[in-house]
């Protein structure tokens, strides 16, 4: 065979952490006689609006989402990430994740290093964690600048301060001082709400439907987004690369967590992604619209260290990679996603791509330019290809277009996909995320539990 | 920087094969008191009409497009080549090349090995060609069966045994019986003839212009033909494959050579492709369009090696591949091609891929498949990726649309293009060679010599 095949990486780390019990009558035993807390929302440091939901990170974690971590981290872990992005078993990561509490509720618990804690969920046993250590984040505004850089440490690519405009700088700076670190375990497996259940693909059961599928090479769309005809663009371009022929596959990948107002709805961000290819405009064979679970942090090259690592933890050769990947705002330049890629950016641990750091990853990208509409082409042309005066393609301008109830022309968006906003239009009262669904969806979350 | 990072290739053989004496003193040194041939066209053994001109071989040798092949072969790599593909100091090579003449011409030229030959082309010396062997082709119809395969002893990818039908097989089955072996030395540069100059790139030069534009990654489009939609589609669409970001370049090499009737004019191939980046399509900063001068032998598996060899000599990192490559008839399997780029032909003396063998290529295929017309999706769209019904794009009932005069649809052909076609039509009074054409491009050639 060609010296040029890709194969399927390993996940990061070695090996795909899961973490869920799936015999009940074992759970039980688990769980006997622990102490109980209810999971929260974290609310938003001054307006109290929810803003992340630990449960989501829970998932990822015990899934393998997020393969090599396995709960919430110990001080030592989070100043090694802040200060060189690598978990203290060497492997690289890119944020803190803890489980955080307030000192009333951890005053109330009285638990310590030793215990183990149930964790519920909407009212039901969901997992526990077995705490290994109790520290104090002193001052969260701290901890959300070091997680996301400054001007000053980080000069290569963040452009301005951090602030409460940033929504992954909110997160950090929300969270509550008491901090239990220790692994978590799924006691009792949540049941994904429609439409999210056929769209849920852990690491093992994507990889296992990729087997299934004959897909060797397996290019990734990240997506928090209804697409338009220039990400399908993206996504069907990008995928010719591979290795001696195009990607096998295309996988999209959607963020759902937390939103914002203005979002599109979770609901139709997937189902406009199936429409793409219910409609045929990318083979389902070629196509699977998946999600993870996260309340997306928005730091551009970081976050892209995020995204590389579930989708490669999920058996993908290739990660598409745009402009402004992942962010909010003007924080980070915009290509900042690329640089490290490329080049890799030293002041974030990486002299040299995460790709080519010991304990890195095995997932390579595909930085793209840009796509938007050329009338003399009379397609969504590529930047570094067509030579034309071309239309930007504006999403504020689309969401604009469908927010006064007018159907954009199919070379914009495809009719199919317009219908799933109108169908969830209908069903919210809003074509966008408003502030009822904003705090419904996280009362609701995207999981039903049953009685353990 | 990135492990990923594809850089450009050694010319095949580790160096580039250039023999070309640019100093005229030196040069009439060189040929004084050495007896002359007039180089002929090779001959339809059966019609007498041109099919080969042993020039263009002698101009791709000494260029270094075929390096490191420095001659006309010597009938032990002729053996060789016709047992497993290989040059007598082991670099893989698909076909013989040799100086063949007829025994009459041999009996008046009275030389052999050790004899300095002087090759005239359009009555001017041109090239010289150092005798180190004088061998005999006993039956050329075995020589041509040898060379493109049997049925019986290439059953992976030979369907059916060639014949005259086939043009490449014509063209051994022609040769003259007498070959003289020896390196050839151009010792009068040839200057390529309007529209071709602007196209001629010989490998170094190439290599230069690649520097110039700072492409790293170049994938080539081989090309006998004027472009359709079909054809910009796959150029733009097979480059998104490189390393972590797309192709810099696409290399168009049109192969130049004897015609058969009904093919497209040279000059219209060219400037057809050139119409595609001077009208946008494709920057013309991110494609360039070139020639290679040959008499295609038509040999789908063997003929792609032979393009890999070019390609990679010119520079090119990438190499695309469609079906039915270089293909006439149906002698081949349609996809013979990519499976000797993909698992290897081992009758043809390839257990593996040629990039995969001792001695081998190092350039890159991007094995593609079909892009047709779809009404829904509005563009040429790829098989793997569209899911409508899609209308076939039939080169013979586009040829058949232009030979009646009417303008195709912009969406199958570029009005730039046609353009083109239109004024090579005027020229030569017909869109496609007919056999006027086809005699006056042997006897004219694509070059002019001046006086030693």
């Amino acid at each position: 065979m060609s010296r040029f095949l890709i194969q399927r990486p390993l996940p990061h780390g070695g090996r795909l952490v899961e973490r869920v019990i799936t015999d009940k009558e074992a759970a039980k035993k688990m769980i006997k006689g622990c102490p109980s807390y209810d999971i929260k929302p974290t609310l938003h440091y001054e307006t109290g609006v929810p803003v992340r939901n630990v449960y989501r990170e829970i998932m990822s974690i015990c899934y393998g989402f997020f393969s090599p971590v396995e709960g919430s981290m110990k001080q030592a872990e989070v100043e090694r990430i802040l200060k060189e992005r690598r978990l203290l078993n060497e492997w690289i990561f890119p944020y803190p994740l803890v489980f955080d509490i307030s000192e009333e509720d951890y005053k109330k618990l009285g638990v310590g290093a030793g215990d183990r804690l149930v964790l519920n969920l909407k009212g039901k046993p969901f997992a526990i964690l077995d705490i290994e250590e109790v520290w104090r984040i002193d001052n969260p505004e701290e901890l959300a600048h070091l997680t996301f850089g400054t001007p000053e440490r980080n000069p290569e690519v963040v452009k301005e301060p951090f602030n409460k405009k940033h929504p992954g700088w909110v997160i950090y700076r929300s969270l509550q001082p008491v901090v239990l670190a220790g692994k978590y375990t799924i006691i009792n497996e949540p049941k994904l709400r429609p439409p999210f259940d056929r769209f849920w693909y852990p690491p093992r059961k994507s990889r296992e439907e990729f087997d299934r599928r004959g897909w060797r090479t397996v290019i990734n769309h990240q997506t928090r987004n209804v697409p338009h005809v220039g990400h399908e663009f993206l996504m069907k371009c990008a995928a010719f690369t591979g290795d001696v022929e195009p990607c096998h596959g295309i996988l999209v990948n959607a963020v759902i967590g937390v939103k914002r107002r203005g979002d599109y709805p979770d609901e139709a961000i997937v189902e406009g992604h199936e429409a793409v290819n219910k409609g045929g405009y990318i083979k389902p064979e070629r196509h699977l619209p998946t999600i993870v679970l996260w309340d997306m942090r928005y730091g551009n090259p970081l976050e892209s260290l995020l995204h590389g690592i579930i989708r490669q933890n999920m058996g993908c050769t290739h990660h598409m990679f745009g402009r402004d990947h992942a962010a909010v705002g003007e924080y980070y330049d915009k290509w900042a996603t690329q640089i490290l890629w490329t080049k890799g950016i030293p002041s974030f641990g990486f002299p040299a791509p995460p790709t080519d750091v010991p304990y890195g990853l095995d997932i390579r990208p595909q930085n793209m330019r840009e796509f938007s509409y050329c009338p003399t082409c009379k397609e969504m042309a590529y930047s570094e290809t067509c030579g034309h005066k071309r239309e930007k393609l504006s999403g504020s301008f689309l969401r604009g277009m469908v927010a006064e109830g007018v159907q954009p022309p199919s070379i914009i968006m495809r009719p199919e996909v317009y219908k799933v906003i109108v169908k969830w239009w209908k069903h919210f009262g809003y074509p966008f995320c408003n502030e009822k669904y904003v705090v419904n969806k996280e009362k609701e979350l995207e999981v039903d539990l049953e009685d353990l």
